[in-house]
């Protein structure tokens, strides 16, 4: 489908003037808190100075940047100097990878795993083509994961070696929920190769999960501000003090001449709020989430033809295989709260996404990070979906704000949708 | 001064709860307009989707960002894929210098001024020391400028070989308001040096200056939001069609790949409004500044013992040289309309600046675009300034908010404060 049968779509939809919109993106972005708003209109109306400035109007919005960072810091149980604020989570992940390179003699290698997100994936390459035209060098590995979309600790440990700088795996992954062995990895690391680097590709894990990268052995730790309820633009690089770090931007030596530009201040404080509102009510809202996801879950497996990816366990969980609810309920804890991948053989996944728009449903055909051109999902392909699903998998992901009504309504529009869908696709 | 003592300050001045701030410090960072602020919160609110999203969330969040193109494109007399967004003026300038090396075979020097933003001149040291540790290989060249802060083209011409990939030269200095021959280095490039590429820094000029990269011969221009009354975190790079560039953040590959991470929809809006209001009253706003302007070097001047720089043709401008108010008002249309650069011999510039800061008035030692710690200016040192006007610079630098009625009370306090600051400062 072209984006002017999109547009079209749009129009069409306007006529529909009560339609409830049920967002289920995301994992793609997020609706900025409405404090948030408010408090970065706040700061652009009043506290507008630049944080390198002399006097009062700099003075102000350098205090608002070192609230954000007490804040952010005691989230993370953290130094407030670890926090380096950059434009969102994929320049975090380029500077982690890219800023660490030649900081530590004779450690060339990095290791991370085939279900990155794209920001990883594409730099790792990036290193990997500049380190030479030898192929055979392997400068750069990408483990593989499980069905269940985890990567394995064996693998990982045959990988390192005495050149190996830096491990990147990521907390959770975008597209089916999986959750990375990332404390057994920093465990192993600390214990055995304490001289490799350890990054986390936070983005789709805070703001769910309590993460303490100083108890987990994580040296750096991206966190992208769009994803957990604030602004577009802005997120941070957790660095452990003592950690060697190259500048890839530099200038005015703002942030320690680590990241220079001015700061945003008003992405900075917004962040920190949005964080602090998430982190404030967080185990009441994991635990609604995820009976919302079993409960989703449940009523999916209910319908023929549907397989449910990232439940630890049972890859390609389909109704026949007789799950029960409290196993179901076990095994989704194992995931993340907020991430449903369901693939629906028999229906191209962008028809059936077009056609939960029209009823005012947005959901996503794997990631959304990527633009938005076709392309097989790298994390599908890598847990082994058959062919057959890889176009036709579907990601629903929910926020604090979604509502059990929301998702009856998604299972009411799959039934509706799917039998016709299914038999026009079969012609 | 410390920054406690700056602190305390504060404190003292929330006393005098009448007090008006005057801010002239618009080239560290501006107040956003508040149409701003108010677009940027409802696109917060209304049209928060990811643009790389295939549905309806996705598409209008897109329109936001095509909108926004076309008015700045339209601004530019450019074409709409000619924009690419950054985060800021840091950004747009480290990937126009990071991303063009090695875009063209054989050409790895790059030419810059001594008077550029930390953003070019930091970068370019970066690039010279990544050449290699040949110190006469010289594949980083910084001109001088002459005491009005201009670059000279001879010297230029003369640095250009059949190496040189590129001339990095900024609009408008942001220290002393000089206005680079940007249009003749233009024109002498193309008809010379078809193949050397040309950047320009135009973070102080765009808002101020009417600019339009095709017709000056301009490959590359850098600008950020921030200084023209939009949002903070910010800016974009124009490159012209064909201009070969390298990514220097990878992932999604939104942007065409050339700059990876998800779009900040509102703050590319925001910028886009932003310079449109500008651009909209933009001959009337210059007008009144450079009336503002010379009216305000008048009163200086009448001071004993201060010195105006960057006035083109008067270097160091002092009462003592007599200029008739015609010729300064010629003089002063030949520099930037919003920036003023005075030296007060025998008063610390931060001392003046935290005395007219008890005033509630607001200015810059040198730049502000830098850390806030003690460094001499490499602008004013490029300019010959005598050792005794090097610490002694102010920066007053004015928006198209800036009234007659704002500079009187800035010469006024001056007027009281300068005799004892420089009585005090002799013992």
């Amino acid at each position: 489908m072209t984006r002017q049968t999109v547009q079209r779509q749009r129009l069409r939809m306007k006529d529909k003037e009560f339609m409830r919109e049920i967002y289920l993106d995301n994992s793609a972005t997020t609706r900025c808190f409405d404090p948030v708003i408010e408090r970065m209109a706040q700061i652009y109306r009043d506290d507008y100075g630049n944080p390198s400035s002399a006097h009062h109007k700099g003075v102000t919005a350098e205090a608002r940047i070192r609230e954000a960072t007490e804040t952010l810091a005691k989230i993370l149980r953290c130094k407030p100097e670890e926090i380096l604020y950059t434009s969102g989570g994929t320049e975090s992940d380029n500077l982690a990878l890219l800023g660490t390179l030649g900081t530590k003699r004779g450690r060339t290698k990095v290791i991370t795993t085939s279900i990155e997100h794209p920001a990883i994936l594409r730099t790792a390459e990036r290193i990997a083509v500049q380190a030479g035209a030898d192929p055979d060098a392997k400068n750069v590995i990408f483990l593989p994961v499980d069905k269940d979309g985890i990567v394995c600790m064996d693998a990982l440990e045959e990988a390192i070696d005495d050149e190996t700088l830096l491990v990147s795996v990521m907390h959770t992954n975008n597209e089916i929920g999986s959750l990375q062995p990332v404390e057994a990895i920093g465990k192993m690391l600390k214990a055995k190769h304490p001289d490799v680097l350890f990054h986390v590709d936070a983005v789709q894990g805070f703001g769910k999960a309590l993460i303490y990268p100083g108890q987990t052995g994580i040296d750096l730790m991206s966190v992208s501000a769009h994803k957990i309820h604030g602004p577009k633009g802005v997120g941070f690089l957790y660095i452990r003090k003592g950690v060697r770090l190259n500048a890839q931007i530099t200038g005015g030596g703002q942030q320690k001449d680590l990241r220079s530009g001015t700061e945003n201040v008003p992405g900075i404080a917004g962040m920190a709020l949005a964080a602090g509102m998430l982190y404030n009510t967080l185990s009441e809202d994991t635990e609604r989430l995820y009976e919302l996801k079993s409960a989703f879950i449940g009523q999916l497996l209910q319908t023929e033809n549907v397989f449910v990816n990232g439940i630890p366990g049972h890859p390609g969980l389909s109704g026949k295989d007789g799950i029960s609810s409290e196993e179901l309920k076990t095994a989704v804890r194992r995931s993340a709260p907020h991430i449903i991948s369901a693939s629906f053989p028999g229906v191209r996944s962008e028809v059936l996404l077009h056609a939960l728009e029209e009823e005012g449903i947005y959901v996503s055909a794997g990631s959304a990070c990527a633009t938005h051109k076709a392309h097989t999902s790298e994390t599908l392909a890598a847990i082994g979906l058959p062919k057959e699903r890889l176009d036709a998998t579907l990601r629903f992901s929910m926020s604090v704000h979604t509502t059990r009504e929301e998702l009856d309504a998604v299972i009411g529009a799959l039934g509706r949708l799917l039998p016709d869908l299914q038999r026009y696709s079969r012609r």
